[in-house]
Formats: structure tokens, sequence, C-alpha cells
């Protein structure tokens, strides 16, 4: 499947153009994907731009991928040709540690393989990620894409969807808590939904008047204004969770200071240093909880799609043609994308 | 009860001296108590010396607090005269809280009443704590102390004890897990023994190669020089719970690199900012948690008495005369004591 078409950058300020890069052949339990649509993650423009170090060029981002099975490896059992089907962050993992047989592959002691820039396992080639016709996936690192779920704006489920829905369902999230979501973007609009569905009660909390209209029409129930001091003071000790998906360093204190005693902030956009510094005092006087987490587990990435065809959630996205992902990327450093911009992968064919 | 002896400072540079404070008549539901030995904790030297800023003068320290009764108010159901009690950090709250409702007192609503330097909340006296000869306090607040356990070595159950079984079974640590102690004081020392009785493989983070033999001493099955690279690299991902009990600002950062995936590191001696920053990609990569905790609430409390009775656990105690307390302090500001010193108060009488 050599010359498959791709769009990749070669170096840090190439931005992304037409590529040509090789699928491997099928391996006994691969599952070959011809690509309809996927999505643009914010962590595709991080890594072709080098934001975090360690980039290897040639980069094919894309971790939210759509496609239609051609052909299946002779050990696969749960696919076969025309399935619909998604990969998202994932291809692989050491599949035999504590946190692999825990379906929390996300967690692999040995560290899992990224759908992109990662080494594949077998043979050491980096893998290439959905903004390309084709890609080869191992079963296990494949999910169903429910009938009833529109597959273009399912997409964002399998990144922005998943490491929302991950760390509401472990920590245990439900009817009758108190759910504060940080940040209105690809995750945080996603994490209202998903709140929402999970029976909770849900406030967005949001720098600006301005987006006060675009909060309620996501299904928020309140909107805090977070740059006002008597807007939070109100807010004291009131959250059972706080969703915060904002992706630069902020100070979580007045925050914490919104949760109620045994509340739980959790981390999924920060990598970054937690500064200005934590007062551990809003910690130990209030038994409160600073949480991490990550995208989640296969088990749990088929589970949140399942959710949403349930709930009937998807994604607000913009579609986009594959020869406009440079300006995607102005428009998305910018803001500028209600919520997730996804590519459709017919345009690649005529670029 | 007017003219009770006590040991009380008039200023934060006066120390400690004999001194006359006032107890109340009994309510209906008091208990009074004479005092035979009280512990000597680091907050009642923060709070001598107001290092966190509002003492109100004059401080009557001690919230680890034992005595026999010696009346009880016309509703008190649980005591009589003769029984051997305890008093910890509270000695009221709202009570009608959610927190409270829950047994969870140290985290009420209202906030509540501190054994010292509170407000009483029927008549807004500032209340005093256990270096005296007696004490009147609501039987709510009130513990019984087992009769198998020595009196004296048990006190600094009620604080340092209570404070480190509190987290340890709310985040549910148990056979099989593997916890680590930070700070080898007061708190540590009580946390390795009752990790150990909870069934847990303990190890202790020194950050001196001289405290490994006492570390072995106090039940520690493994010993880390926290200090040493290799050890702490050799630790990675170890640990599913940290107890830090240092109460100065130190880096989390190796420490959280030594917790496995969901691993969960509980603050219980700090209340200043966490600083340096905590990464958060430590947390989020492995779904890890920072916690905060504080004492225990009154069911707990009574709970962690009868727990460490049946474990055979007391505190390593040294007694003291009162009439030595202000040297006490300096030896504990250099951390010369091994753990806690416990007045010993007939020696009150004397002085």
């Amino acid at each position: 499947m050599a010359n498959t078409k791709a769009y990749a950058a070669t170096s840090a300020d190439s931005g992304l153009a037409a590529y040509a890069i090789d699928r491997r052949e099928l391996r006994a339990d691969d599952v070959a994907i011809e690509i309809d649509y996927c999505g643009v993650c914010h962590s595709d423009l991080h890594t072709v731009e080098n934001d975090w170090g360690g980039s290897k060029y040639p980069v094919v981002p894309g971790h939210e991928i759509i496609g239609r099975v051609t052909a299946v490896g002779s050990g696969v059992t749960h696919y076969k040709e025309g399935d619909m089907v998604g990969v998202g962050c994932m291809v692989d993992s050491c599949r035999t540690c504590s946190a692999c047989e825990s379906g929390l592959e996300q967690y692999c002691l040995d560290g899992s393989t990224m759908t992109y820039g990662g080494f594949d396992r077998h043979d050491g080639s980096i893998t290439h990620g959905g903004y390309s016709e084709r890609i080869v996936v191992s079963e296990r690192f494949v999910v169903r894409i429910p009938e009833n779920l529109d597959p273009a704006s399912a997409a964002p489920i399998l990144c922005a969807g998943i490491t929302t829905y991950s760390p509401l369902k472990h920590f245990n999230v439900g009817k009758g808590h108190k759910v504060g979501v940080l940040g209105m973007g690809g995750l945080g609009h996603m994490g209202v939904k998903i709140a929402k569905a999970l029976g909770a009660e849900v406030t967005i909390f949001t720098r600006s008047e301005a987006k006060v209209a675009e909060a309620k029409k996501q299904g928020a129930d309140h909107v805090i204004i977070s740059t006002d001091p008597e807007q939070m003071k109100a807010a004291k000790g009131s959250f059972d969770y706080l969703l915060d998906t904002i992706p630069v360093a902020h100070d979580l204190n007045p925050y914490l200071n919104c949760l109620s005693y045994d509340g739980t902030h959790i981390l999924v956009g920060l990598l970054t240093p937690i500064e200005p510094a934590v007062q551990a005092g809003l910690l130990v006087t209030k038994r409160r909880v600073i949480a991490g987490s990550l995208i989640g587990g296969m088990p749990e990435t088929q589970e949140v799609l399942d959710f949403c065809a349930e709930h009937d959630i998807t994604c607000d996205v913009e579609m986009l043609d594959i020869r406009h992902i440079n300006e995607a990327y102005e428009r998305m450093k910018k803001g500028d994308v209600k919520y997730r911009f996804v590519i459709d992968m017919k345009t690649l064919k005529d670029s």
C-alpha cells in the first residue's frame, strides 16, 4: 500500500501539504480503513509546530478518524469489510501490563503507541495519522461507529469526547451533582453535553459576558463569569466537580474555592506547570482533590461512542476542505472555531 | 469554675507561663474533664507564635487531651464520672450541615470551633485548650479512650493519629497497597504504624542516610533516600499512595513521579502554596491525584482510637513537665523530639 496520499508537515514551519506515505501490509490482526473524516485537534497543531518538542517529521496528524473497513487480516474477528469504524489517539500498547489488562491502554506501563508520531512496536517505523486516504490499525485499537451517529460529527468523540467522558465516569459524576466546566472549546463543549447526559447540573465558567448566550446554547444550566469576583464568591463551596479543559497556565485557586468539601478538580487540558501555585490549604481544609486524566482506554472509547449514540450527542463541527488546513490552524490559534474542524477526506482525493 | 490554672501565652513573643482562665459552667450536653495528659502539636507552637496570623491572646494551646470525667450536664448520655476520655482538635460545629450530618465535623460548612483560639458558638468567648487543669466540652466532641491504651501515649492519636488515619481510610488504603510516607515527625511515624496495621507495604522517604535505622525501627518495610536521584528513579511509578506529612514547601514532582497510574498523593501537613509548581502532565498522563485531608470527624476519631487499641498502636512520646514547655518548643523547632512531647498535667499542679 505504498504511496498512500496524506497531508504532512516536513518541518516545524512548513505547514501541511500533500505527501506520499507508506501504509504497512496487513498483519493478522490488522484492519485497513479508508478514511472518510478526520477531526482536527489542537494537539495536531502543537505537534506540527513542535510546540512540545520531539516532533518527528514528516508529521501526518489526525487522531479523530472515521472510515470504512476495506480489508482485514487473517486473524481479525470483530470487523469485516464495509464496517463503519473509528481510530482515536492510540494504535497500540504493550497489551500485557496491568493497565492494558484493565483496558487502560492510555496508561500502558510501557507507553502506548500514539496514532501519529509514535514508533510502531513491530518495525520501529514512525506512525502516521488520519490526514490521509487510508490507515492500517490493529483491531484492538479500532472502535465501531454506531449506525445512528452522524460519522462526520462523531469524529471528535474519539478524542474530545473520550477525554471528557472518561474522567466524568471514573470519578462517578451523575444525577444530583453540580459540575462546572472550564473552557468552551472542543473539549469543553463535549464535556457539557456528556455531563448533562450523565444527569449532572452543569455550569460553564467563562471569562466573558459575550459568551453567555453561546454557553446556554450548549446546554449549560448556568453560566459564571470567572472574571467577576462577586460571582466567584457567590459560587464558593458549591461544586462537586470541575472539569478543567483550559490548555494554558491559569490560576486554579479561585476555582478550587468553588468546590465543596470532597470536591474534585479534573485537569484534562493542561500539561505544563500549575502556575500560579496552588494553595495547599484549599485542598487540606476541605479534602479537595486535583486530578488529571488522559483520553480513555479502548473499552471506554467504544462505551463513549455508544453513550453518545444513545443520548444523541455529537460534536458541533465545521467541515473542512483539507486544502484549507493551514488556514484552519490559523483560525484555531485565535479560537475561531465552533467547536471542531472536521476534514472531509473526499477533498484529499481532489487535491 | 473560674480560675482554672492553665499555661498560656499572652503575646506572640512572651512564651508560655501559668495563667488563670475561666471554664464555663456545665451546659446540659457538657462533660467536665480533669486533664491528665496533653500532647504538644506543632500547631500549638505556630499559634503561640502567631505564625499563621490571627492568634487571639491569651492562647492556651493543646488539642491532644486525655483526662477523666468529673461531672456531666443533665442531658449527657454517653459519659459518666470517672470515664477516661479524650478531646481532639474540635469542640463544636454547626451540627446541622451536610458535613456535620455525615460525621465530618472538620469540614463543617459553617466552620468548626477549634479547641483553642476558636469562638464559643453560644457566648462568643475564646476557646482554651488542654495545657490546663480542666476543660468543659460538649459530649459530641468527646471520645472514649479504650482501656488497653496507655493514656499518655494515646494523647497524640487525637491529632497526629486521626490526621493520618482519616485519609488512609478515606482513600481505601489496604492490603496489597504500596504506601510511601514523607516526613518522619509526629504525623509521619503514626502514618507508618497505621498504614502497616491496615495491611500496606510501607516505605519511608527520608532525606538522610542517618535516619534509615530509625525508619526501620518505626516499622517501615523499605526506606528511600529522597535526595538520591538513582533511588528516586528506581521508585518511578511504583507507589499507590504517598502520605505527605511535610509541613513546609517542598517539590512534589519527584514524588508524583513515584506514583503509579491512579496513584494518590495525600497532603496532610502543608497549608502554604505548593512550590515549586506541580507539573500538570504528571497528573494528566497517569490519572494521578493530589488530595488534601484535615484531621478527621468525631465518629472517625473514636474509630482510630479503637483501631489503635486493637492493633496495639500508640505514639512514641517523651513526657514533659509543663514548666519546661518553652524549652520543648525550642527543641521542636530543631526537630529534636521522637516523636511527640506529652505534658504530664500533674506537673501543672506543682507549678
